[in-house]
């Protein structure tokens, strides 16, 4: 097993794994930027490396200076968490050419999933249920439209390199095409220096519900049943629960033998989230892969007892897995507390947090890198702290959400915790009966 | 089902019921002294009614000012928590003519479980294993000297009054007897009024492993398994676990039938605890009987995903339980944090708290009323926070627990953190090597 791991990422994630490896007994190295001095994961860590100024790309996206403190430090493998360079191939393959264990995906994994069209092909060649759509990039206009009436309307224009809903446009008939496709070309070139874009079917009123896969060295693949993220606003998840509200035992059997299916046809080795959407027949279809642990990821922990990042630390030191798969026994709900005002179109609300206390008793779990004085820095993503609770029923679970809702005190900034309390009460969320449509007609004022 | 419950409790226990009964929503009242003002369980109630000065005979043992607020405030049920009036039959009693619900066990069975001897007959005659003994009270010297040939040395004097290791000598030959005798009779009538004394084999090397049992109205218990409570200062519980690391399937089998049958003989109704002594042959003895919550409940509620706080309410309210028994599918531990100096023989530290941060991730819960900026009160018990961590393995709960215990910020006063960072590092205490004697040999300064 790895004697120290440096951990690329700040914030809640980087303390998550540090809780991990120290647990594990494996000694950690945080990385920092100037803006995160005073943040938690810096403090526990075993040791600290400042690693640039506050812009990502000068430090937590600056591959040379991060292996330079793996190097420095002695540490025999990264974990670059979600998000910054947890799915840069070449950050992956560097790492590889020094020796340091990269927690996550091989270059080659990652450069197969995170090509959106070739992605899709992978899984459709394992037998992966995926959107009809274009057989790869299209190359013009009339091609475009040719394919969108062959499969139907409405369609979604997608790029390629795409991610967060950029490059994606939806098209309900042949007239609208072309203005949609200039815009989305245009739109992803600029955002990713890639304009390839691709077409679809477009799912109306889908649940976006994934399944979480873990697959070991040696060809294992076991799933870990399912999430549902279908609360989302402009394409960032603010929920996550599992089990998903919608799922019947069947429809868990068949995706999650769907997503071993698409994970073994790739030798996935490692935490890895394969991500459907659902229509309203329960027919479900391939969106994408994440070669990484996810944000959510707690609500599977709760709801299988499972450290997925003990987990993802021992598949990539070589330790088998039994194979077996894992299914609910609880009920587990996340929100995302974020330094947003919701009163304000979620507006970003950085700065210092005069006051904190963190809600707690039985069947409430808090991952936060936030306290009382810690500042804000107005340079990454606004994400302060994650509330899951857990609970023998679904019910039970969102009354023990709205208590630790109503019990959690952050004050100087403006959080979150308002629109999720608004939430728990919302008749169709108790139901269980939203879509990823859901907020766009939730209103914080009614 | 209750409309409105007072909880005639502070501190973490109080703290912990309104949490249950928001998540049931049910409306809360807390009572409070004049110490208590800033308290959070004062904060997150919906109501609250100061009864009194500080001293607890003056408020949280006042028994027609607590009366009083419940009917104020129109409460339908009263929650005890744990000590105060929680075991008093006159409490229970007078809520009962007042149309309270007293949300613990009636007057009739606190009476009956209240005094050791008799409660130690009823056992017996319900087939519970006892340890071998006087036959009721003792009335002279010379008849438990002549009680103690017939059982063998070493043997027990015990106050029928008593608790907290008050009015107890342990006698090891004939000629300690009367000295024994006569301090133990002395020590009894000074603390309790009462100085009858009975006596029991001495239990070399025990542990102290209690099974947790849950009574209805229509006369099913069930039993949710054990909790080793053996590391214990003075006889006041540090830190308890379940599964205790001692027990097999075979002696859980058995303690969990004989505290059934002990419960059931009595048409024991709520929640309540059957502490035992086991020897090293696994033989285990009635000590007594807790007829109210344990401060300890948590271990179980992890170990069985189960809110007792809600169970108990549930059967006051007159809901049927199934009857099935639980067994643990995980491992918990809990540490009690309290306001004591560790290096200087636990002393006292009152005062006020400059800085406090929780722990939190996978696996760790905590229960506590106190924040930055509160001021403990010299006035009560000195436990401020509990600390519970669960996992698939004893030694992952341990290894999380160290991972808290590092993480928890509690300035401004002393606690127990430091020794608890020390006891889980003990290889004796790892390996589940330890009985109640453990404590007397440990070494803070090693």
């Amino acid at each position: 097993m790895f004697k120290k791991i440096l951990i690329a990422n700040r914030g809640e994630i980087a303390l998550r794994i540090i809780r991990t490896c120290k647990e594990m007994g494996i000694k950690t190295v945080a990385v920092y930027s100037t803006a995160d001095r005073e943040s938690l994961h810096v403090r526990f860590a075993d040791e600290a490396v400042c690693i640039g100024p506050a812009p990502s790309k000068d430090s937590y996206l600056n591959i040379p200076n991060i292996i330079a403190a793996a190097e420095i430090t002695n540490a025999d493998a990264i974990h670059p968490g979600y998000g910054f360079l947890s799915e840069n191939a070449k950050f992956s393959s560097i790492c590889r050419e020094n020796g340091i264990k990269f927690i996550g995906a091989s270059p080659e994994m990652i450069n197969a999933m995170g090509d959106k069209a070739s992605a899709k092909e992978t899984m459709k060649n394992a037998g992966v249920p995926t959107i009809p759509g274009s057989d790869g990039l299209l190359s013009d206009v009339k091609e475009g439209i040719k394919v969108a009436n062959e499969i139907g309307y409405p369609v979604i224009l997608k790029a390629t390199a795409g991610g967060g809903g950029r490059g994606m446009r939806i098209v309900w008939k042949d007239e609208d095409f072309e203005p949609a496709w200039d815009s989305a070309r245009q739109e992803a070139g600029a955002a990713f220096g890639n304009d390839g874009i691709y077409l679809e079917k477009f799912v109306e009123d889908p649940r976006h519900i994934e399944i979480q896969i873990v697959g070991d060295q040696y060809g294992k693949v076991c799933h870990l049943s399912e999430r549902d993220c279908s609360i989302q606003r402009r394409h960032q998840k603010l929920v996550e629960e599992s089990p998903s509200p919608f799922m019947t035992e069947e429809l868990r059997q068949k995706m999650g033998e769907a997503a071993i299916a698409g994970a073994s046809a790739v030798n996935y080795e490692g935490a890895g989230t394969i991500e459907f959407l659902v229509d309203k027949h329960r027919n479900f279809y391939f969106m994408e892969m994440n070669t990484r642990i996810q944000v959510e990821h707690p609500v599977t922990e709760e709801v299988i007892n499972y450290d997925l990042i003990k987990e993802q630390i021992k598949v990539a030191g070589g330790v088998p897995i039994s194979g077996r798969s894992y299914f609910p026994d609880m009920c587990a709900i996340e929100c995302r507390i974020n330094a947003e005002d919701p009163m304000n179109g979620f507006r970003p609300s950085p700065g210092r947090i005069t006051n904190f206390h963190s809600p707690g008793g039985h069947g409430v779990r808090v991952d936060t890198h936030v306290y009382a004085g810690y500042v804000i820095p107005p340079n990454y993503d606004s994400m302060i702290a994650k509330l899951i609770t857990v609970a023998q029923t679904r019910e039970e679970a969102i009354c023990t959400m709205e208590r630790a809702l109503s019990e959690f005190v952050i004050e100087g900034i403006k959080t979150t915790i308002p629109f999720h309390l608004k939430l728990m009460k919302d008749p169709n969320f108790r139901a269980g009966n939203f879509t990823t449509k859901f907020m766009e007609t939730f209103d914080m004022e009614k």
